[in-house]
C-alpha cells in the first residue's frame, strides 16, 4: 500500500490555458527504459514488467548509465538526476503529485499520469463513516459502554442537512453521490460557478451536486452548511484557502479534511474551534506530517486527526491504472489520469 | 420523542391469513372520543386534537366514564378495561406493536395503526454509521487521538462485501439501498423466498435487495457475509430466531440488531462471540432493557450496547404519521401504517 491524496477538481486555477504536451511517441516508448521506485512490491514490479513488455530497473538518484534511451518512470519521486529531456513519461503512485511538481522543475515534454484507484470511493466513505459517527454518537456510546452505562443519547439524522463539498472533481463528486443517498443536501464549491453566468446556467450540478458554486459565493452556504468537506489538491492558489475570513462564515459545522493539510491556516482554525464556529474537526491531513507526539495539533478542540489514510491506494490500484494509461498512449489517446503540469492536478 | 421499533417485514408469520378487520364506520368515527397517553407533549396533543377535530381525554387504567361512545386511543399501553368491543381505532405511537398485543387479548374488529416516521431512514444510517466506524478504524483512531499517535491505520472498503438482511420489510429495505450506495451486496432475508418457487422468480429482488433468499436458506450467506443485520420484530416465531444454529454458519460477519433482542439467544451469541465467529456485535435492542450496570451483557467481546435509539420517533413522526391513518380511513382507506394484529406487525 501507498500513501495518496489531491484531487482532480477544479477549484482556483491560475494563468492561461497551455497546450498538453504531445504523447510519448511510439517509437520512443519502444526504446523508453522501465525505472521503478525501490519500495514497489516485487510482485507490483513483475506486473509493470509484463504490461511494457520489459525490464526494470531501480529509480534513484544515481543517473542511469550513459544512454540516450528515453525513461519511463513509475514511483512518488524524481531524482533531479532525471528532470531532462529524457524523462519520457512518469506514472505516480499516488493520487497527489505536488511534492513531485513542487521539488523541481517539471521537463516540459514529460508525460505525468497518476494513480487515483477506488480513492473517490475511499474517500467517501471515510467522509460519511465519520459524518455518521458524529450524528450517531459513536464515541459518547463506546464511552458508555466502557462504564456499563445504558442511557438514551440522541441521533441526528442527516438527511435534509446540507454539506458544502470543496471541489468537484473526481472525488468530490464521489462524496456528493454517497452524500446524496443519505438526503443530504450537496453543495459542491468548485473554481467558479462553472455552468456560466448567465441566469439560469448556473444550476446545472453535476451528479453528486444540488448544486454547484464558485469559490468567491461560498460565504452563506457556509452559514447552513452542518458539514464543510475539503478535497481541495494543494496548489499556489489553496494554500491556507481555509482561513480567517472562510472560518468566520461558519456557523456550527464540522469541517472534514481529505485534501491536503496545507491548505488550512490552522491558526484559524484553532480559533474556530475555540469560539465554537466550527463543531468539530477530522484531519485526516496536516500541513507537517507525521504529526509529532508534541505537535499542538493534538491539544485543538473537539478534533480527531487520523492518519493520512483516507485515500490510500493499493498496489492492486496502482497495476489497474498504470494499465489503463499504457493501454491509451499505446493507442494515440490522452490518458484520462493525465496530470496538467501546469495547474498541479 | 418516544421509543420505538420493530419491523415491517415478511419473516415467518405463522397460520393462516386471516381477513382484515372492517374499517371503522364514518358514524361510530363522527362519534368517537379521543383518548391519549398521558405522557404525550401537549403540542402533540393539540396536533391530534386538530386533526380530529375534539377535545382529548387522558388513556388511563380507570374505565371512561359510562357512555357507549366509540374510543379512538392514541398512545403506546391499552389499559385491559379498554380491551372491548368499544375501542374503534388504537394509534400506537411506536412502531413495534409486540408489547401491546402481549400484554392483553386484541378486542377482534378495533383497527390498530402505528408510527413509523422515518424509522427506515434512521435505523439505514445508525446501521450504516455503525459499520462504517468499524471499516473506518474509528474508535482506533480515537484512542490513538488521545496519546497523540500518528500512525496508519488500514481502512476496509465496504464496496464488495456482502451484507446479510433480514426482514425485507420497508426497513429492511432502507438498509439495503443505504447499503447498496455504498457498493454493497445486499441479500435480503424474508419468510419464504417470496419470489415464488419456480426457477428464475426467486430472483426478482425488491429495491435495495441483490437477492432474497428464505429464512431456510441462510446458512450459505452467512458464511460468506461480512455483516449480518437483524431488523426483525419479535412475534411467536422470531424469538430466539438467532440461536446456536444460525451463528455457527457465521464466519467472521459482525452482527448488528435493530430489531428486537429476545430475538436472539444471547448464550449462543457470547460463545459465537468467544470462537470468532462473530467478529463484533453492535446491539441496539437487548432481551431486557435498559440493561443493568452488573448485566452481563456488558461483558460480551467486541460489542457495543446502544440504548435502543437507532429508530427513535420524533413527535412529528407521530403526527404525521397518525394524520396520514386519519385521512385515509376518513377516505374509505385502510392505512397503510395498519398493523396485522394476527401475524403482530
Amino acid at each position: 500500500m501507498s500513501e495518496s491524496s489531491g484531487t482532480p477538481h477544479s477549484l482556483l486555477a491560475c494563468g492561461l490555458p497551455v497546450p498538453p504536451p504531445p504523447l510519448p511517441a511510439p517509437d520512443a516508448l519502444a526504446r523508453a527504459r522501465l525505472l521503478v521506485a525501490p519500495s514497489l512490491d516485487p510482485a507490483l514490479v513483475r506486473e509493470l514488467e509484463r504490461i511494457t513488455g520489459r525490464g526494470a530497473e531501480p529509480l534513484t538518484d544515481v543517473a542511469p548509465p550513459p544512454s540516450d534511451a528515453p525513461l519511463l518512470c513509475v514511483g512518488d519521486a524524481l531524482p533531479d538526476a532525471l528532470r531532462t529531456d529524457r524523462l519520457l513519461w512518469f506514472h505516480s503512485i499516488t493520487a497527489g503529485t505536488d511534492r513531485l511538481l513542487s521539488s523541481g522543475p517539471w521537463p516540459g515534454p514529460a508525460l505525468l499520469t497518476r494513480t487515483v484507484g477506488r480513492m473517490g470511493e475511499r474517500m467517501a466513505q471515510y467522509v460519511l463513516g465519520w459524518m455518521l459517527a458524529e450524528a450517531q454518537s459513536v464515541p459518547e456510546f463506546a464511552e458508555q459502554h466502557a462504564r456499563a452505562h445504558w442511557e438514551r443519547l440522541s441521533s441526528e439524522l442527516v438527511a435534509g442537512q446540507t454539506a458544502l463539498i470543496y471541489g468537484t472533481g473526481r472525488i468530490g463528486a464521489a462524496v456528493g453521490r454517497l452524500l446524496a443517498a443519505c438526503g443530504v443536501r450537496t453543495v459542491g464549491v468548485g473554481r467558479t460557478s462553472r455552468y456560466g453566468p448567465e441566469p439560469g446556467t448556473d444550476r446545472v450540478a453535476p451528479p453528486g451536486f444540488d448544486r454547484v458554486i464558485g469559490a468567491a459565493e461560498d460565504a452563506g452556504v457556509l452559514g447552513e452548511a452542518r458539514w464543510v468537506i475539503s478535497t481541495l489538491p494543494l496548489t499556489g492558489a489553496t494554500e491556507g484557502f481555509f482561513g480567517a475570513d472562510r472560518f468566520a462564515a461558519v456557523r456550527g459545522a464540522t469541517f472534514l479534511n481529505v485534501g491536503r493539510g496545507a491548505t488550512v491556516d490552522m491558526g484559524a482554525l484553532e480559533t474556530a474551534l475555540s469560539d465554537g464556529r466550527v463543531r468539530r474537526a477530522v484531519l485526516d491531513v496536516l500541513p507537517a506530517e507525521p504529526a509529532a507526539p508534541g505537535d499542538p495539533v493534538w491539544k485543538l478542540p473537539r478534533t480527531v486527526i487520523t492518519s493520512h489514510s483516507s485515500g490510500i491506494t493499493t498496489d492492486e490500484d496502482i497495476a489497474v491504472d498504470f494499465a489503463a494509461c499504457w493501454e491509451d498512449v499505446t493507442a494515440g489517446r490522452r490518458p484520462g489520469l493525465t496530470v496538467d503540469t501546469a495547474r498541479g492536478y
